[in-house]
Formats: structure tokens, sequence, C-alpha cells
């Protein structure tokens, strides 16, 4: 397994890690508006009143869209190998895991693919679930605690299981 | 989203959290006794040898109630924003997340949501496993580990998956 | 619930725990090789270019075996109360969880059991899977992200959920 990489990308990274964890990993949690500096510093595309968590964990800023009022808790890891959008007031909660990078493991060499990730507007990822690559949440739509979805869900459903399947469709029809 | 406590609450949770990472977060693993002097001192209602590995997350130490030689084990998350009661001798092992509380996500506002959890004595909820809000696991019940527990367990069942399923009931039948 | 481990085994722990804290837990991500020398040292049994990144969890390096270019990403915990070997080439992604204890919950002292678990030759344990006590994941097997393995996992075959189920077996076949 070699790096997917190059050099300067991964100096990058290191960077960003360590102005994360000076900057921004110990303020105190009402600190919002200074994250949401730093992460602007690094090439985020952030809307207003955005809440990041101190203890989330973001792979490349610059990969990172968030609409107005979106929220990434605590704790939170953003695996944006490729891009990942947050739409206006969509949550992701504590622990949860969107992660836009896979490999391809039929190549002996492993290497690393992604796919973006979208999360619709007022949509809610909530506590430890984990969205794969190349997945469209849509806007309202909430996937329960530790859920795994591994396809698209659609606008206003709720998904919960692992896999995912749909639990309450747009209409509130269980 | 706007924060569903008051500034006060806000505050003693801080202060909770800033004890627990000055008094308790470092402190050696066989320290149970003092770790556990330091949740009393902040309303929790624990029995005699209790067990609360120094890497536990306790959201509201006024909220927990242990019973004799219950067990809370590394990482393990009692999100309780409503109340979390652990009967005598149940475990909750290591990253296990008890999470009672949620949103509801058809409002504007995104509130808070909370509802009660308690395990029942002796009951087993295994590492990493989710118990979501207002469930209720019986006496001696277990939670495999992964699990995402959705409803109710009966006293003595085996539970695992997500959602989770009775996978031996409460006479040892599969 | 007494600890089912003696006291020099418990002093080794520790031992091990804050050796990994000072020697290996802040290095940079490139040093693999120191980090495999520190393990060596501990008992470890690693081929040639393993990697193991700084924030694994090792429970007992001398419990572990990883053949060459065997990979152990960040934060995956290797919990080796029995033995654990991973093959050649095989990859266990962050914060995946290879779980090799359990406890008799029947019995009143809830005494730990284990069974050692073997990752095959060329295998993948995607992220935040979890590895259940005894069981053999087959070369080039590929596990998803957030699965829950309770069964012996064919040489070949990708499963995922939880529990995990085949999604493709060892000819391609979905």
């Amino acid at each position: 397994m070699t790096s997917s990489f190059s050099l300067s990308h991964r100096l990058a990274r290191a960077l960003w890690q360590l102005s994360w964890l000076l900057l921004a990993r110990w303020t105190p949690r009402p600190l919002h508006a200074w994250r949401v500096l730093v992460l602007r510093a690094w090439g985020a595309r952030l809307g207003v009143r955005c809440h990041v968590y101190a203890d989330a964990v973001i792979w490349a800023p610059w990969q990172l869209t968030m609409g107005d009022d979106a929220c990434i808790g605590d704790a939170a890891e953003i695996y944006n190998v490729a891009p990942i959008t947050l739409g206006a007031r969509s949550v992701v909660s504590q622990k949860a895991f969107l992660c836009a990078g896979s490999h391809d493991h039929r190549r002996e060499d492993f290497p690393l693919t992604s796919a973006p990730i979208t999360i619709g507007v007022r949509a809610w990822v909530a506590a430890r679930a984990i969205v794969l690559p190349g997945i469209t949440i849509g806007d309202g739509a909430v996937v329960g605690a530790g859920s795994v979805v591994t396809r698209d869900v659609s606008a206003g459903c709720t998904v919960a299981g692992n896999p995912a399947r749909v639990v309450r469709g747009a209409a509130g029809k269980t």
C-alpha cells in the first residue's frame, strides 16, 4: 500500500491538523464563530451561523461546504477525500462519520477511491451513523443513530438500521 | 438551532466536565472508589463497589443512578439528558452509548427531546452498542456488541443487530 | 466482577500502555518503522513493512501477529485477550474493533472468555467494523464499514450489515 497523496498534499494536511490542534481543539464550546474563521482560512465555504464543535474531525477543510446554520457535532468525522456538502440547517451529530473515501480492494495496490457526499437542507445524520461514499441524503431526511447508509435517502424520509432501511416515508407513514 | 439549556445549566455542565478532567480522567484504572466519590459529590446516586472507568463520559452525574457493583466501562457514554438508571451488577461495556436524548426534527427549531433509560439488574450492554431514548433493558438481558436497541428488551433475553432482534429468548432458546 | 488477570499481568499491561504513550502515541504518521520496533520489543511478531498508526490501540502486543505489509489504522482497536493474527497485506481500517474477548454472562462472576481472531491475507476490515471472538476472515475477504461480523467469512467474499451478511460472493456475484 503506497500513499495515494502527493508529498505536498500530505504536508498541507499535517499543517491543517496542527492548526486545528493549536487554534481550535481546546476552545470552549460556544466559540463556533472562531472555529468557523479557522476553517474558512483553510478554504472551507461556510454560510452564516455554522456550528462546528471543537472535537469535530475534518479531513480537508478545502473540500467542505456548509450552508447557513449547519452543524457538525462533537467528534463527528468528515472524511472528505471527495467534496462533502452540508445543506443549510442540516445537523451531523456526535461521532457520526461521513466517509467519502474507500479503497479498490480488487487491485493489488489497494488504491484510494472517493465520491462526494451531499447532505440536504434540514437533514439530520444522528449520532454514530455512517454515510458511505457517493451518498446523497435528501432535504429534511433523517438518518437514525448508529445507522449505516449504503443508498441514497429520499427527501423527508427517515432511515435506520445497518444497512439503513426506510422506517418512515416522506409522508410520515411508517 | 438554539440551546435547549439555561445558562446556569450549561455553566454547571462545563464545571462538571472540568472537574472530571482535573480529578478523574487521568486517574489509574483501579481507583474506582475515588471516581465514585467525585460522581457522588456531583449528585450521582451510586451503590457500593460501583466501577466507573476514567474515560467514561457522563453527561450529567445528577441524573445517574447505579446499583451496587454496577460498572461503566472505558469510553462508554452516558448521555443522560433524561435520568439513566443502571441496575445492580449491570455492565455497560467500553464505548457503549446510552442515549437518552434526541431531537424533534419536524419542528423548525429542532428542540431537544428526551426519555429515561433503565438497565436492569445484571444486564449487560456490550461494547459499542447503542441504546435509544426511553428504552428499558430487562434484568439479566444482554445487548450484543455494536447493536442498536430501538425497543425494550425483556428480562433474560439476548438481542443483537441493528436494529436489535432477539437472538436468544429468556429460556435460553435461540 | 473480579479482575480476570493476575497482578503481574495487569502491571505488564499498564507498563505497555505507558510505553506506547511515551514512545509512539505522539509520533508523526510516517514513522511506522519506529512503532514496529516498539511493538516487537513488547513481543509482537510482525513481518516487514507493517503499518501501525499512532492512535491504534493494542491490548497486548505479545498476542499480536502481523504478516508483511499488514496495516492497523488510526484508532483501530486490537482487543487481543486471545491471539489475533493479521495476514500479509491485510488492512484493519480506522476505528475498526477486533474483539477477541467476551464474558460469560450466565455466571455470577461474569468471567472473561476469549477466542482467537484471524484475518486472512489481503483481507480488509473497513472502518468502524466489529469482529467478534473466534471469527476467521478468509483471504481477500472484505468487511464493510460499520459491519458487525458474527460468523466466519469465506475467502473472497464481501460482507456488510449488522449482523453482517454476504453481499458479494467469492466469484464476484452479488
